[in-house]
């Protein structure tokens, strides 16, 4: 096989720059059953950031007794230094004691994350959904006042496993609740990966009515439907230039059924490469650590590129 | 998990109607391991029908020196009956010899199988390129007199593991050639699955220079590099409403370095079915099919929404 391969072919309607929003530290440590040591975490991001990825998402300041696979996170950000400070190294905080843990570890970013629906919100934060945004309010509020950049995750975008179907205008409605708050980015999140791509496009309108334009929303696809990446284009195709990806694949949703993965960073950059979208990112190098990170955790990345560009 | 889901978002720009050519049978079996008995062969067939499928490729008069396990193709033809005939069941002929059994076992279709490379034509067909069309020419003629649908394949259209990167202008002169040999559709095969969204719709408007509109495009795409929907949903876009499909992900390209499969009809259908594009298919008796056969083959199926919804 050359790397010669993709070939490139400009495609129109696309952007001419896309950022990657990595996940693969966070996101997809944190639903590895595997416990990372923390220098491994480190190396891998400084990898990544090798790559050319400039956006990494490093890790979470939520409670170890919910996620254990991240109760390292200031040891983590510790051992980054520099690397790991910025507005270009966002970290998730749950809540003002994760904003104070976050704050003391000197980080430039935060996300939060909030649900589309009622159901997820009362199993994952504990609340209900209009308790989470008043949760939230002093949260992005005190984020703002020291500076740093504020995402807003929403989950559960697409459809939910409790509930079935959820109207794009609730979806959107609760966008822009979380955006009033003052968040700069938002992140629509189909958590349990049943979106498809006209659904994609009703809900990057229902935002822009609500005057959310695509210049300030990111999207997050899951795989386990197969749709990421087709969601991901109809996504780009509709002006959005932020796509979160998993480098390797790393990751997927605990409540899921079918617990299969983010999208793959190098599959995101394998169709953008092709399509001649900029994104600075190596893959070659990008492949390498995701062959590097399957050793440590001691199974294959289920990246099909990966597959594909190291024999597997 | 509710199967209200996919939630039905009806998108822009798409076909009303997809015809989903179904190519498990045939390539799908044509490229597992496990010698898979014809009576079985003939069940997966009628299930397949049974949840909707209208264009099913029963199998090839290959030698069977080539390809052991589609040797049983005139029997698994006696087995099937009136199920197996008509325009809508092609069976694939490499050349003459081929089509003579084809004719004796009753076929109202047939498809034959080209390249757009010359080192493809050379390590598949044991010839040139232009002698491959040499030797199709009376397989045509023969079929269309008589009164046979033709299918035209050519494979290695988006790369070539050997040559690398493919001119899309050569690509769409060797479409060409076998389309003016007559033949009714034209299926562009993405064998080692390189291709990209640019690349697609470079490769359509190429052929539409030559006279070959999308009313007689089909497109085969292969998962290696994860592009499949992506390039699928690309060509419907481009007015494409012919997508070749696998029941259950089956088969690949023995050449490729990593024999990821086809298309998965269920992920296909999963989009359609979200995009509210009608392909006549019930995707629980599909999916149901394909944990069936994935049981007769003795390994999971690789459909993402197989996957998901047998809770595999």
């Amino acid at each position: 096989m050359s790397r010669a391969l993709p070939q490139t072919q400009p495609m129109d309607g696309l952007p001419d720059k896309v950022t990657v929003y990595e996940v693969g530290p966070r996101d997809g440590l944190q639903n590895e059953a595997a416990t990372v040591p923390t220098a491994t975490k480190a190396e891998f991001i400084r990898r990544i950031i090798a790559a050319g990825l400039q956006t990494v998402e490093t890790t979470s300041f939520v409670s170890p007794r919910w996620v254990p696979q991240l109760a390292d996170a200031t040891d983590l950000l510790a051992d980054l230094g520099e690397a790991g400070r910025g507005p270009l190294r966002p970290v998730l905080v749950p809540n003002e004691r994760g904003l104070d843990r976050a704050l003391e570890a000197g980080v430039g970013a935060v996300a939060i994350f909030g649900s589309a629906t009622e159901t997820f919100a009362h199993k994952n934060l504990g609340r209900s959904r209009a308790e989470s945004v008043e949760m939230f309010s002093p949260v992005v509020r005190r984020a703002q006042d020291a500076g740093l950049w504020v995402r807003a995750y929403v989950s559960m975008c697409f459809g939910d496993p409790w509930k079935g179907p959820v109207p794009v205008d609730r979806v959107a409605d609760a966008c822009a609740e979380l955006m009033d708050l003052g968040c700069d980015q938002l992140s629509i999140g189909d958590t349990i990966g049943t979106g498809t791509a006209g659904h994609v496009e009703a809900l990057l309108e229902a935002l822009g009515q609500r005057g959310i334009g695509v210049d300030r929303i990111g999207v997050h696809f899951h795989d386990t439907y197969g749709q990421a990446l087709t969601n991901t284009l109809t996504a780009l195709r509709a002006g959005v230039t932020v796509v979160d990806a998993s480098t390797g694949g790393l990751g997927g949703c605990p409540y899921a059924k079918s617990a299969t993965g983010n999208l793959a960073t190098e599959d995101l950059v394998w169709l953008l490469d092709g399509a001649g979208v900029e994104t600075g990112i190596d893959l070659d190098a990008l492949v390498a650590t995701s062959v590097w990170m399957a050793e440590q955790l001691g199974r294959p990345s289920p990246s099909r590129v990966v597959k594909a560009l190291s024999g597997g």
